[in-house]
């Protein structure tokens, strides 16, 4: 079937192959889907002159063919990676990018989101905090890292994968006291399910685990005051420190290198986010790599998405674990060994 | 004298100050003017109720309120810092601000200046490298950077001072074969001043010197290779290091500790930028320190100044130095001594 003359919508395509219009909906947005299924959906996309391309350019004349993105600021690596990719994927689609950044003023938010519904646009994707954020529905939003409702799609990395991956790689490596540190913002965001993994994870194994929650408002000052506390002649309590993000981790290393605690060797360090210095070269610290890339284009593609009702509320993309010196990584012999002993 | 019903004009301003419509433009510009003239100029602003701000939103109605950004990518230390300085500037401002990254392809720039015109902005701020780009007089537009023209003001440090300022701290702290890295654009931009800054600096001091440029083609590895030409029976030939940026440092710091030379026992290095780990800790080596601040601050207020035509061509604005621990820092009584030296 060829449906000449206008532009193939994912409609047409769902029809050619034969699938529910979902299925098209996730093979676009890049979402699993059965193997024999996404060869029939790119197939019937290739027959039917149907492309991501095309088709976004099929969208009504009135709109602005412009996106916003609110984040707290620029200056935090995660958020510039992000931007960074969110600019790479809206440019290449012939997009432009609008960034307004609240500066961690959650009272700036709304007044954001305000200002670029405001000044028309197709869309948001937003990184906020404000507790209570109303978002109404006729405007596309996409959330990242946190979960609204149940209309507004949210992109994350796989949060509680993270942690329990953190938590099995410190026990695995040897550590039988693990702790678990968090220091964030008060509101939920799918990010605390890093802890409620590590949890998950020690819980199963039956670890004699810590988890200590901090508020951005206590402050670094109590995360060492609480370090300090579980120093005992010299020596930590903890032989395993799983940390809500590298940045925790780099301030947690520093600290404890100044009392003396040698790491790895008297506590091993995951932190979260694969944050590399200078963004190219080492990483700070042993960590869950999040999928900067991947949920940036996610992301776009969702907000860019006609139909956009059917992309899933909550798409957690997968993590991985990279050593960066502060775990006491195993050779190549004991990591079979390891692997071995999972399986059995 | 009071210009009531519309509102002040920094014509106004000057007349009302009895001074050049320059200083008015210089001081509202935050471009260093007499004492005196300053206060005359603020004097006269209060008394007309004139502010930058009311000032801004007195644009022509038909004003998008919108500035683009045009940087190389925004993973890149001081890029995201740049550009959380400039939405945080036109945030307050209540504009908005439009980035448009180009990821290093210089062929990509003359594409987003394009792209950022016709989708209609007020001006736009770029820090490009693509040689010979052309940039018309009708849309306000100021350079980071880079001087293109009499007529496009540029905003930069003051890189020139900021390489004078590296040789003669390097020498300061007893550097006698002192060493130039640079690797970059093949596009001359206003950053190449560091290297002629730290030429002046040793050629006045009769310093037994070295500058060595590569280009970005070059890559890495060509730096490494002259490291390690230089390097004579275990010995770097030189015993202080002026790099560029604080990313070359931190890789050519990497470098010579894999080779077994101290880094500041046997070579001191001074980076250019001011980057701290992860925005807000350490500097990574010590280094000139940028103003970022005050450059987003700049290049907003001239962007966004009616009377553009009074902005200078070339605004350099002060650097500063910070120990970070990759040179050898005098005690504080050493240090009067060398101010007392340098005095004489």
């Amino acid at each position: 079937m060829r449906n000449s003359g206008k532009s193939p919508t994912m409609k047409d395509v769902a029809r050619e192959a034969g699938v529910a219009l979902g299925t098209v909906s996730k093979v676009f947005n890049g979402i699993p889907v059965g193997k024999s299924y996404k060869q029939k959906v790119e197939d019937a996309a290739a027959r039917l002159g149907y492309s991501v391309n095309s088709y976004a350019r099929g969208l009504r004349a009135d709109k602005t063919r412009t996106v916003a993105l609110i984040l707290p600021c620029l200056d935090h690596s995660f958020f510039s990676e992000l931007a960074n990719a969110v600019s790479y994927e809206l440019t290449r689609r012939d997009y432009r990018l609008v960034i307004a950044t609240t500066q961690f003023d959650i009272k700036a938010e709304a007044r954001c989101i305000q200002m670029v519904r405001q000044n028309r646009v197709d869309g948001i994707i937003g990184l906020t905090y404000a507790p209570g954020l109303e978002i109404s529905d006729d405007l596309p939003y996409v959330s990242i890292d946190r979960y609204i409702s149940p209309s507004i799609p949210c992109v994350s990395s796989d949060n509680f994968s993270g942690g329990a991956l953190a938590a099995n790689r410190l026990m695995e490596l040897g550590c039988a006291k693990p702790l678990f540190l968090r220091i964030g913002s008060q509101v939920i965001g799918e990010t605390d399910k890093r802890g409620a993994g590590f949890i998950a994870a020690c819980d199963m194994k039956g670890a004699d685990y810590t988890a200590q929650r901090f508020n951005d408002e206590d402050g670094l000052e109590a995360i060492y005051r609480f370090l300090d506390g579980h120093i005992i002649d010299g020596k930590l309590e903890y032989d395993g420190i799983f940390c809500c993000t590298d940045r925790l981790a780099f301030y947690v290393i520093n600290h404890l290198k100044r009392r003396g605690i040698r790491v790895p060797e008297d506590v091993q360090i995951i932190g979260y986010d694969g944050t590399r210095q200078f963004f190219t070269a080492e990483y700070y610290c042993s960590t869950i790599v999040q999928p900067v890339k991947q949920m940036a284009e996610t992301a776009v593609n969702i907000l860019l998405n006609e139909e956009r009702s059917v992309a899933p509320a909550l798409i957690c993309l997968p993590v991985s674990y990279a050593a960066g010196g502060t775990t006491c990584e195993p050779t190549a012999f004991d990591e079979e060994a390891l692997q071995w002993q999972a399986n059995i």
